[in-house]
């Protein structure tokens, strides 16, 4: 199996540090392939901006997505961009690893996201075969990436209460939903569900052992692990306006009714 | 009033540069003060990491959440972060305008969170007045920007029905609540509803008149406006894990617990 691992946390001496290097060489050791984006490392620049497009006419609006698409679509991408837009198109299965910053990515790995899932290729796709001005876009569940697998390595200090489904932060699956569904799902990858590392704050090592084991199992399963359950925004669950056809959530709310109910 | 105003677009020549300098009039005509941080302007560096802490002993491994309450205490953060800082203590109210890219903020903005809201100033307070080897934290109602207000000002190419309660990119508001509630309310900010601007593909002059006009209106009353009704944190509703004591959130599910019941 062929694993980019996307990287994102300042000190190498650190739980985040320790982990990427145990399942980086754990893939290995099974026969894997592997490619690390460590974005801090690469000094990754975030700022999604009129650099992307090294050949567009700066005296012209920029309109981002357009002008994606245009730079995407004519080879004129800025060179990191395209680099890692090779990474991505060469995996199986991409791991996005990140210490939970304010409830979401660090912004270094939000920039990777802005910047690498060009319209064109994660976004702006549209299939010609359903009715309508432009065809209904190929997005969640559909595009370019379908058919490969993607999965979060997250860490956070919160403990296990207060991110659990009555916890003040809200739910780590919810919070981690704009992630899963709204980035990696809407690209089209296959997303199984997250490694999570909760209360970080004192790791001994008999934990970090126990850290290390569960983490070297969901490696060593992840081309076959069951995927999160979410539905596909084309085979029938949503209407011409993408809302959910009514009765199909169940006794589910929120994100939860974009989960296919299970028998 | 005095308003921060945090802007996080790529292009002068957009909706949103029109909206911001429409707003930045519209507050000094009502004889308001605001202070603007233009992040891409100012080329805003996102990455939190070891250049934060200028004086720090790179030779010792950085833990970041740490290292922040330090250098915030001593005063040896660097000048940007504490120039934002002083913008944040200076002001009644903060807004933070942006795109809405992959279904959360810019990377240049999430790196402002990151770096400007340090240990010690916008998380990390514990109040000795409660039991415990550390004290209850102060945080979501509590803590030094208890009594400042925020919003948020969010654009977006997504429509009514996608970003509606059953659309399929999950509901705009749900969407939100890891910046509104995980953010500002965590910070200690009342938070108020969102100025949302959706379906922006397209925009004509007539809706752009009522987009500011609309806007002039929630800026006229931004003071006094009713803010999201999260609960707080250390007012009761909530356990010594930070669970949701049994039966308050009623027919609530999802992030919808975390609201208290309107009569």
């Amino acid at each position: 199996v062929k694993v980019l691992w996307v990287y994102a946390h300042p000190e190498p001496r650190s739980l985040n540090g320790s982990l990427k290097t145990f399942a980086l060489e754990t893939l290995a050791r099974a026969g894997g392939e592997t490619q690390l984006s460590d974005l801090y490392a690469m000094k990754w620049n975030g700022a999604a901006g009129p650099d992307d497009f090294p050949q567009r006419d700066r005296s012209s609006r920029m309109q981002y997505m357009a002008a994606s698409r245009e730079a995407y679509e004519s080879g004129t991408q800025s060179a990191e961009i395209e680099a890692e837009q090779k990474k991505l198109l060469w995996c199986d299965v991409v791991v996005l690893q990140f210490p939970l910053w304010w409830f979401s990515m660090p912004a270094i790995l939000k920039g990777w996201v802005d910047r690498v899932f060009a319209n064109g290729l994660a976004y702006g796709l549209t299939d010609a075969k359903w009715p309508g001005r432009s065809g209904r876009p190929l997005r969640y569940g559909d595009g370019v990436f379908q058919g490969r697998r993607a999965m979060l390595l997250v860490t956070t200090a919160g403990s296990e209460s207060a991110m659990g489904s009555r916890g003040i932060s809200g739910n780590i699956h919810d919070l981690l939903f704009p992630i899963n569904h709204g980035i990696l799902w809407y690209a089209g990858f296959t997303v199984v569900p997250p490694f999570l590392v909760l209360g970080t704050r004192d790791i001994r090592p008999e934990r970090y052992n126990e850290i290390t084991q569960a983490l070297e199992k969901r490696l060593l399963e992840i081309a076959r692990a069951d995927p999160i359950p979410y539905r596909k925004q084309n085979a029938g669950d949503y209407d011409d306006g993408f809302e959910l056809k009514p009765g199909l959530e169940g006794d589910s709310q929120g994100f939860g009714i974009h989960l296919r109910q299970m028998k």
